[in-house]
């Protein structure tokens, strides 16, 4: 069990004990924590005052909670996750990843944005409404799982078994990002994702890059040129037929994303390079939320450690993820991606290929009622009407949300551009805390308010 | 001090205690073994009736040793390393890669063949001589140093200092490989090395791939476009002017490498590959023999952990060694690969360079009166004349005794291609131990009885 933070108000204790169980759910020696993590998730939305259970899944487990229902009232499904990605490279955190610690109005752990801060915030605004008014102005139904960091493999078995219990009007999701610190943003697109690990295989064991240099094909050169072969020197992806499927922006969105508080020079400063990169022909804005990519987020072989080894190494690790737009389709384009890797494959060398998880593209119409009632919640809580952003990153279950529950969702992210969600120093404002409380309650109010 | 092996003979459990040393020389937390290794060959040296000391080098130390000077008799200086190469990937090794095995005839070690084994054989075949005749035929004086694996950075100060004790008529080097299992093969050429690692540098911090991926240049990717840019389609090198000062292969080594006892097929056996690779127009002999290399040893950048981590990161590391045929100069090229890098470096990446150490190539005359002593002693001992080879690997130093000593060396290699230098599994067979002494007594033979 975490210990109490002696020093801080009620609800920074509560994120302070949730923030330190290491709840990273890609790694199987942390499955005892990440289980901790749900149970003690369980009983805060127990001590809130909602019906609140364990749903084992086969991985890890969700959290389920809910309000008693009243026929009469929307239904609203709060959706979040208690996982979190791996802290490394750690020595590069200036707190422990796992000892929660507040410097300048910030929150530092790894989990404080992505998603333990949002998904708190929400879960504090529901204990408040409770507490001041005895009841809540819709039903509601808290999905947290443990799983989204590695794709969600289980999640839709729980969606299909729970149908009933999850049924509601409108899914309500703080996943994502602010455009920019503080400027609230109502996210109406998601890019998708396709996960995809290869091994370059050659000789069956470590050469001397002497004896045997320049007659056997070196699998680091053949990963290297692999890997070189995704894109153009241009930029743009060089998989055959990887665009064919994806929908160009709308008039009204090219305008929209022009209107947006965050210039090139803007983000190239949160992103801390010298110089932007990408597609030629769209904004730094339109490249992460509208266009598609191939990232290489691992690569090893031969040899990592001091100085020098003159070896030609037997394999060579390559880890790549794919972030799609609408309509391009996850299974496609992986098999797009493996046809073009085993064509580039030189001589002497083998693949191995390990699809890993992949979730659709997302895109909603910000302009529905449900839509509007959740930019009036953001212009009530910020003082001023909320972007309409597409945003890069990937909530692969909301299509799995419409499929299977016939949900679409409102995306009210709390996240600053400068949280630095899956890096080092990932950090939460407090003022989003309490910002994040009062949204939940105001969002909550215009849903019920709505008419029928 | 490393404890002796009970049953084996003297000279293998001899082999076995000088095989226990982590005599490491890359990795600073081994400074103490890798001086333990000196002192255990100086204790040894004196045992064999020799003058024996630590050379203090600034680095890992030198062992010299020593017969007494006659002036009426010619002088060989023996050469070799006590220093190994890491053993990573520790988990291939069959066993232990410290704890010395004899398994099939072969002893299985680290530094087996590379090159306690080599080494070893030259100290016995002197010790027998001295007890069985009570003298050499001629004055020997061993210098076995301890940075071999790290290009001999100290080595240039030691020969400076000790010209006149290591002044000799010729340097006899047991550091190279046989053309084929016990196949007795002269060495007449050398590869040249040159290393340099250089980091991509993008973002100050790992960002997440989501929410930056497709506007920020992935050093990742930038470093595997690096990498591939070192080589054209058909394999060649591609960076400008690096085959400028390459000396073509004169007709009559053309022959010689056709008559090698090593076809293409055999090649590929040893290599452990599929299919061959490489610069179009050569044999497999004659491409590690004759033509250079751009080689990546080690790559890594990125999330290497199980799963997934969608990360982009913020740098990559990239291991490179150049092979050098005559008449490339080392210098040159590691100018003309920075040159290369540079211009090929895409925007929003910056690059960090660490050359390293590097030798020059090595040619001598295998038709000289020494090189025919040579013939000779390797026809007595293995029964047939040998092959004359250009090898792959580089002794960078061999350029040093040249210029500093005025000494070419007779290189009498005693590895087999299957013998896994540099690689897990490393073994020496049994029988070039007991080659290696007798070829040492007939090759100091025969250079005592060349005429005047």
């Amino acid at each position: 069990m975490p210990t109490p933070s002696s020093c801080l108000p009620p609800s920074l204790e509560l994120f302070a004990d949730f923030l330190r169980f290491p709840s990273i759910s890609t790694q199987s020696e942390r499955d005892a924590d990440t289980r901790a993590c749900a149970e003690w998730l369980v009983r805060l939305f127990q001590a809130t005052g909602l019906e609140a259970r364990i749903e084992e899944t086969g991985g890890h487990p969700c959290v389920v909670a809910s309000s008693s229902r009243d026929p009469q009232l929307r239904t609203v499904l709060i959706y979040g996750h208690y996982d979190v990605q791996p802290p490394d490279p750690v020595e590069e955190w200036e707190s422990p990843p796992f000892e929660p610690t507040v410097r300048g109005g910030r929150m530092f752990a790894r989990g404080a944005t992505d998603n333990k801060g949002q998904i708190l915030a929400h879960i504090l605004g529901v204990a408040e409404t409770l507490r001041e008014k005895g009841r809540l102005p819709v039903n509601v139904v808290f999905l947290v799982e443990g799983e989204e960091e590695i794709g969600s493999p289980n999640l839709c078995g729980v969606l299909e078994r729970l149908k009933g219990e999850l049924a509601a009007d409108i899914a309500v999701i703080s996943d994502t990002g602010m455009v920019a610190d503080g400027f609230p943003t109502l996210t109406f697109s998601l890019r998708g994702i396709a996960a995809l690990e290869f091994k370059t295989l050659g000789p069956a064991c470590d050469l001397h890059s002497g004896t045997f240099g320049g007659a056997v094909a070196n699998p680091l050169t053949a990963a290297a040129r692999l890997v070189a072969s995704l894109h153009d020197e241009a930029g743009a992806v060089a998989v055959e037929g990887f665009y064919d499927a994806v929908r160009p922006l709308a008039a009204w969105e090219k305008e929209a994303a022009a209107g947006l508080p965050v210039s090139d020079e803007d983000f190239r400063k949160v992103a801390g390079v010298n110089a932007l990169a990408g597609e030629p022909g769209y904004s730094a804005i339109e490249r992460v939320g509208a266009r598609p990519t191939a990232e290489v987020n691992g690569l090893s072989g031969g040899y990592q450690g001091e100085g020098t080894k003159t070896v030609l190494p037997s394999s060579a690790t390559v880890k790549l993820t794919f972030r799609l737009v609408p309509d391009q389709d996850p299974e496609t384009i992986l098999q797009q991606v493996i046809a073009h890797l085993e064509k580039h494959c030189p001589p002497g060398i083998r693949l191995e290929m390990l699809p890993g998880h992949h979730g659709a593209p997302y895109v909603t119409d910000p302009h529905s009622p449900f839509g509007r009632a959740a930019s009036r919640a953001l212009e009530r809580v910020f003082g001023q009407p909320p972007a309409l952003l597409r945003e890069g990153g990937s909530i692969p279950i909301l299509g799995d949300f419409q499929r299977i529950l016939g949900l679409d969702a409102l995306l009210l992210g709390l996240a600053w551009p400068d949280n630095h969600a899956h890096s080092p120093n990932e950090n939460f404002p407090l003022e989003n805390l309490e910002l994040g409380r009062k949204l939940n309650q105001a969002v909550l109010e215009e849903i019920a308010a709505l008419p029928q």
